[in-house]
């Protein structure tokens, strides 16, 4: 089972999906939010399924789907988190996690346009595992403590403008912030339902042609390392997102450097969390 | 008059000051949030407050001051903003604005304790002018166009933690969004009455002796002009925050540089904005 928000931006209702049928959970919750995942709001709605409590939501095919959450507090990022993609990026693989932030307001539903920004011509794609947190980590003792922290995990694409995020000056958050930057989704998958985030295939194309092909194994920080890490250096909260880095394949490491440009679509998925389709359109 | 919010954390109550007078604001909104300001909530509670209208909060003397907006969507701060403070960073003048970001959780009251993190030996400090974003700005075509998006002012503490921020691999973010990192207010000064946001003075000092003593007429890059650059790479929303940077003077950039130690006291100050003062205490 796994968790979902179907409906127009800002109407979206929270429903379970089980063996392809979507239930209403609004009996249960206004939405899929920091303060759901901390009441053990996952563990609620799987307990009222199989009470047969929940009711089918009828005509959930024909919504739009959502980001599986609400708005997060936060967009925490790890950087060149799999060697091959910091080696392509002409870039040192790092001692310790490369942290950056995103801008919240960028995380869209799964299917829906990604908007080029004005004045770009380096749109970057970078299918990411998400990992979506449950209860507030702050200074874990040890990575073992973690993995006890994360709600579920989801598909997430850090679209990235590299001239923004390289060329322009400072720091990387300016070219990882552009509206629509991070759909999300199409569900959150239970922890539960994930038995090692470490052994997940992930795969992205363009237009059919497949660019990246990679497995969380060959992370260079864990799930678990990262979680423990950021601990030390924030609060991780309820509803938190991170976004904890891509393989090689990326436009910027490929030659010819084939960014994206309006009207191409963008297919990523990710083994057990589910499949994104974007197309892009300019701003 | 201003806008502050007064109460324990997570309890604020929100309220329009004038004239040394708390009038509780809870009849025209639960708090002081993006909603609130986009709907033009500063004038309607100044128009209820010309008509008789509000009613005075008693005991307002005795509440803790809190943040005086609601958790922010997200906070944008600007680097290296003042000539003197990139000259004793030893970082050259950016040619355009640096942008990171800072954790929104991290905001807390103006005289609310200040956690020094474990681990940290280097936590800094930074006056800077808060600017709260009242409506939405997206691709601004000017400068000019920006000042209109603002909703108020306030006095922020952007404080950091140097070893974080610049000896631990990547991107600034890492030494910003430590736990309570981000004292903000004590009121939000509406707009109309801050004729100039490049005419104030910002002062700080640390245990009585002033570290910090500039004015906001000599950044790089204005309030206005920030507003515009950051629309054309994100969209800035209402009850989002900007940290506009700070002036010379942190540990940083002194001689010995006297970091933060527990026990310490930090008072700061922008003209017409208020005052802060905090203990730093050991996370």
């Amino acid at each position: 089972m796994n968790i979902a928000r179907l409906g127009n931006p800002g109407e979206e209702i929270p429903v379970l999906q089980h063996d392809g049928v979507s239930y209403d959970l609004r009996g249960l919750t206004a939405d899929i939010d920091g303060a759901f995942l901390a009441g053990g709001g996952i563990a609620r709605a799987g307990a009222a399924l199989d009470a047969g409590e929940l009711p089918v939501l009828a005509g959930a095919g024909d919504l739009r789907v959502g980001a599986p959450i609400a708005r997060p507090g936060k967009i925490v990022c790890i950087g060149l988190n799999y060697r091959d993609h910091a080696e392509e990026s002409g870039l040192a693989v790092p001692a310790e996690p490369v942290v950056f932030m995103k801008d919240p307001s960028t995380m869209v539903g799964p299917y829906d346009d990604v908007l080029i920004p004005r004045n770009s011509t380096k749109t970057d794609w970078e299918v990411e595992l998400g990992v979506v947190i449950g209860t507030t980590a702050r200074y874990l003792e040890s990575p073992a403590d973690a993995l006890a922290h994360v709600a579920g995990y989801a598909t997430s694409h850090d679209v990235s403008e590299r001239e923004f995020q390289l060329e322009r000056g400072g720091q990387w958050d300016k070219g990882k912030s552009c509206e629509t930057f991070n759909p999300f989704g199409p569900a959150l998958v239970p922890a539960s339902e994930v038995p090692d985030p470490q052994a997940l295939g992930l795969r992205l194309s363009v237009n059919g042609t497949t660019h990246q092909d990679g497995t969380t194994a060959t992370m260079i920080f864990d799930v678990a390392h990262v979680i423990w890490y950021l601990s030390q250096f924030m609060v991780l909260h309820p509803g938190d997102v991170l976004n904890t880095g891509t393989p090689a394949g990326v436009a910027l490491g490929i030659e010819g450097n084939p960014y994206l440009r309006e009207g191409d679509v963008v297919s990523l998925e990710i083994d057990g969390l589910g499949r994104q389709e974007q197309k892009m359109v300019q701003a």
